[in-house]
């Protein structure tokens, strides 16, 4: 009896919950469209909910936002803690506003994964450009797996340009597994540097350097101007060594100091042109079509993970076995194998 | 009817695989006891397999593997390309065979991973310690992610012990993923380093000095004796930095040439205290429990994932899906649903 009343208590909040959700994204969708920064930021916290029940309208807002056809374009930028990230992002951002474009800033950053801690997590971090209305920034997403902030990052790119901006920022230190997912996001990925005593090559990791666009030595001031100008010949020469890409692209380097909104102008006409060039010989589509199959195959073992761990029979069970493991009672191995038959089980 | 004919001949084939395949675990399992290598290829071989006839096997054989209870050691050995890998490992393998140790040689090498060359692939590497009785040697497996590859040689590693390795070498190119799945499967984590004219510091991956119990700057001979004993110097300043480990220790910095064996005594008997210590306070026991945690989750990983790709329905509609999405007819979010439906609906 009581587990009746349980399941139809449970029932009653389901079609509550169900209701609350289906009202939340018209709001959400109709505020996003017109041009409210509160909708846009609860559409980003509706997707990034670890909620099951905000699942399905999560994936609706999105179909609903992919089917809004606007041509935006999606830098990724990465560099090392320390290289000045947040003043180059911002002064970009206001560089671009000035010009009338709509600028969001998000983030992927992995280091927030275990420790919740995240990049533009602090909010006195791009005061100037987080008051421009034309600006919307948005921290880093908190999550289990790379795999999974890296999606909702995707996710938030969607939404942000179903709400309209045409230029979409998305940050990520430069400590490698975090560069690959950026980079299967974006049009253009520019590398941040810094230049420094006879360090320019060897600082870097080969992995990133190969996926950059553009390489940018930051802090081009005071007494860094002729290290950076040197940096600047170290880099092209070095860069010239790789195949161009398959857009015949061969990165380009270039200095600039952010903190003096020195550079950026050229950084960003160099960008505007790579962006026109390679829309007009369909480099652009291509690219995104090849980053679409990823997001396919992405999507896939995260759901298949997230669907498994939910389970609420896997979940107390998971406890048990890795108590067992721990204490040498039984191995991963045969632990994982009873979990997985129970989720086999336990499908619904 | 011949739907059931095929039925019936699939039927047959099962169980003669089956068959085949029981027959093999006692073979392989008795020869691993025997000291016989070929076996022991044999036995790694069973787990590497991606065919899921062998799987039912390999499980077996893992499972009898850990019930010999046999205390081996497991060091983990990374440096990018050029540190002098191969050398430095053959160097400290014969001298550990010297002194009547058995060493197994593996290896995660995560460009194998794309284009299914490897690490330690080539034959004509190590040699000497290849031809040494007491020595085995096995190249990086191919797999079609980290993941998978990590897991293969984590089991290949159960597999060495049962056969009664003292001592398994894990070696692994320093670009960064790799690196944590080797830490998370040994006692100790030695980076090897080169000297360099002042890029000490810059060349290394903060992330991966920090996994590492040792940091060993190779090639220390003729000229580059002082540049190495500078080296030396530096790392140890750089590594008291950071906090200690979990267990107190503070990773050690040691100059050594491979090639001319000097210093790798030295670096063994470091290694070896490091051991001993860690073995009398429980240390290595709560590390390895450790260990055994985050391979039962690696283990669920990897199979939701190789389950869901090897359904027959999935395979032929992935191909579908992929190209819709790459025609842009789909959204990847929407081709992802259809496919995790059609997993839910066709499961056995």
């Amino acid at each position: 009896m009581s587990t009746k009343r349980n399941k139809s208590n449970a029932r009653i909040s389901e079609i509550k919950a169900k209701r609350k959700v289906e009202i939340s994204v018209d709001e959400i969708f109709e505020g996003l469209l017109s041009n409210d920064k509160t909708s846009l930021g609860r559409a980003i916290t509706l997707v990034e909910s670890n909620n099951p029940d905000h699942y399905d309208a999560a994936q609706e807002l999105i179909e609903r936002c992919l089917n809004i056809k606007i041509l935006s374009t999606r830098i990724g930028i990465t560099g090392v803690p320390g290289v000045g990230k947040s003043t180059f992002i911002e002064t970009l951002g206001i560089n671009l506003t000035d010009v009338k474009k709509k600028v969001a800033v998000l983030a992927i950053d992995p280091t927030s994964i275990k420790n919740k801690g995240s990049i533009l997590g602090d909010k006195t971090r791009m005061q100037q450009l987080s008051q421009n209305s034309n600006a919307f920034i948005r921290p880093s997403p908190a999550g289990e797996s790379l795999g999974g902030v890296a999606q909702k990052t995707r996710e938030a790119i969607i939404i942000c340009e179903a709400a309209g901006y045409d230029i979409i920022l998305i940050e990520t230190v430069g400590v490698g597994q975090s560069e690959v997912a950026v980079h299967s996001m974006v049009d253009f990925f520019l590398v941040l540097k810094l230049s420094g005593a006879g360090d320019e090559l060897q600082g870097i990791k080969r992995g990133i350097l190969e996926l950059a666009d553009a390489v940018v030595i930051n802090k081009a001031d005071g007494d860094n101007i002729n290290a950076a100008n040197l940096a600047v010949k170290e880099f092209t020469r070095a860069l010239h060594l790789y195949p161009p890409k398959n857009n015949g692209w061969t990165a380009k380097v270039a200095a600039c100091s952010a903190l003096e909104n020195s550079g950026i102008k050229e950084i960003w006409e160099m960008i505007d042109y790579y962006l026109k060039e390679n829309s007009k010989n369909g480099y652009l589509k291509i690219l995104r079509n090849e980053q679409n199959k990823y997001w396919l195959l992405q999507t896939i073992e995260n759901r298949l993970l997230s669907d498994f761990y939910q389970n609420v029979i896997i979940k107390k069970e998971l406890v048990v076995q890795l108590e067992e493991v721990s204490k040498g009672n039984t191995s991963p191995f045969k632990a994982a194998q009873k979990l997985l038959s129970l989720g086999k089980n336990s499908e619904n």
